[in-house]
């Protein structure tokens, strides 16, 4: 058995080991009194002598932190969601910090039962996930937890907040079609009033602004994140006197049904569509002819996360709050 | 602020309000000690009355239990895992029990530092999807934490152990495609030596033998799981003299790759080449044509490791181990 796991060993044993009281022992384990650097430094070494292995709900009481983050996602089936909780696990395991994970809180009764269960278990933080963080956050900052928010939602005042900048994803995407050559791009936008379809939206409206196109509304048209959706918005496109010869797609699933509408009519891509998405789904890389993309760095966004949240931790809920956009990038393949 | 989260209610006003002791406030609480059903029902009624919160540290230190279970998985990135977690979350989040993740532990390192910390934060169980459960198993048993292996490796005397049927699902695919028509139907196989490799191999074998189909090595060719080991082993098979109409693939990316070779060369699919994949990943509705493929029952597995650890939890270490296989589906798409 590994010399770190003697259940047996006790603080009695190492304050007479260490040639200190028990309570300097005590001390030392919540951080809560000062202890001289080099009392403490002897009663570490004492433990770690011994194989001692403090019981963690006693010192949890003790110094009344979980060393647990709790982690409330949408939807843990979207591949944004594990590199996110990947990158959060990496930046908090290293300073002892566990992830405590609640999925589908899409539903606004799992996010509060999740709120409420990260509560009631002292977790230290919440990393929400999920569109309600600005209901959320008050409860729980009541509790004394720190909360940082992550996605593309409304800023909320006052909140430590991290996502990607979709303006500039859009923005970067349909600058990336211009510039590649002549062409009257178009776009299949989410859901215009929603987030993060309305951001990507100015950002297509900038990229054209800039590369000097006049606005035509005909080249805009509303999808709602799905295959289907993205094949009818392409016919629509497809359908106009002056056709566009690249479209941009507000996420790559609506990129596919562009596809799929595109070969319906025998068009060749991206020869006579270029077509360019955004998430970098895994399916973008396998599908013939591959699909350029925007990817989200789920990871980096989950180590900021991460990161903004140690800090918080350590700051107090007196610092003034962060709001970090995390850089994207451009993944050109063969569909534009 | 809602009333269940009142911190201020101390067992104390729990105890003058229900007219009993503080003992037996806490006795209710941990359930350590007998109380009368309808005393303790009483006390059950002040605490909600009052929003009473108990401090989640010190009822667990007192009963010594922490309602978290450790999921230690592979790689989270793989959407098999989230299907997992979510199907785990669903089956003890309804006991009162949270996910407390480790992602990452295909490195052996990082799977016994995640033993470790499960150990150090007195998890009540843990549910080991990755290799390595042989040696997790023992230290965390010693340590008084039930165990749940998941995945196809092999069995481990005396382990409770969940898995998709790997033999049956080869199987049924090559079944499926010989009973499609007159077929002549090659594998590509994962490395031989390993898991889940070998089992589908064996359900390949199987399947031909019951169909009455001679068994010709050349027909079974090893990939690695990759898109171009899929692409290299399809071609091989389709430089044989008498090559093969059918195509059984140990998983859909390999399928993919299977695919690239079939369509390099000129082939329909599946007229001149039927393909089948495992997996059902994302892609495989999104290809044109759409993989026929095997679906493992993920979520399915995932529930079936958290019941047989609160029925673990319930019964104690000393009832007897089970091995659980859950049930797989056939997906037919285009390919095959």
């Amino acid at each position: 058995m590994h010399s770190g796991l003697k259940p047996g060993t006790t603080i009695a044993a190492v304050a007479e080991a260490a040639k200190v009281s028990k309570t300097t022992v005590s001390h030392v384990l919540s951080g809560k009194r000062p202890v001289s650097e080099a009392t403490r430094r002897n009663v570490l070494r004492v433990m770690e002598e011994l194989g001692f292995q403090p019981n963690y709900f006693a010192q949890a009481l003790i110094a009344n932190r979980s060393l647990a983050v709790a982690l409330i996602v949408q939807d843990l089936t979207n591949p944004y969601y594990p590199l996110l909780g990947r990158g959060l696990e990496r930046a908090i395991g290293q300073a002892g910090y566990v992830v405590m994970l609640f999925d589908g809180a899409a539903q606004p009764e799992a996010a509060e039962a999740a709120v409420k269960t990260a509560i009631q278990r002292r977790v230290d933080g919440v990393v929400i996930a999920t569109a309600g963080a600005e209901r959320a956050a008050p409860m729980l900052r009541q509790a004394g937890i720190a909360v940082v928010a992550v996605g593309s939602g409304p800023s909320v005042a006052d909140l430590d907040w991290v996502s990607a900048d979709d303006e500039l994803i859009a923005y970067d995407a349909v600058t990336h079609l211009l510039t590649r050559g002549p062409r009257r791009v178009a776009t299949i936008t989410g859901p215009a009033n929603a987030s993060p379809g309305a951001q990507r939206l100015r950002g297509y409206l900038r990229a054209m602004a800039d590369q000097g196109k006049p606005e035509d509304q005909n080249l805009i048209v509303a999808g709602d994140w799905t295959r289907d959706g993205g094949s009818s918005a392409m016919s629509v496109l497809l359908d106009l006197p002056d056709r566009p010869t690249a479209v941009f797609c507000a996420n790559d699933v609506m990129a596919i049904g562009a596809l799929d509408a595109a070969f319906g009519r025998g068009l060749r891509v991206p020869y006579d569509l270029a077509v360019v998405g955004v998430d970098d789904i895994e399916a973008a890389a396998l599908l013939r002819p591959s699909l350029t993309t925007i990817r989200i760095p789920a990871l980096e966004i989950g180590r900021t996360a991460g990161a903004l949240l140690l800090d918080r931790l350590a700051q107090g809920a007196a610092a003034p709050s962060r709001h970090i956009l995390v850089q994207h990038s451009l993944i050109v393949r063969e569909s534009g």
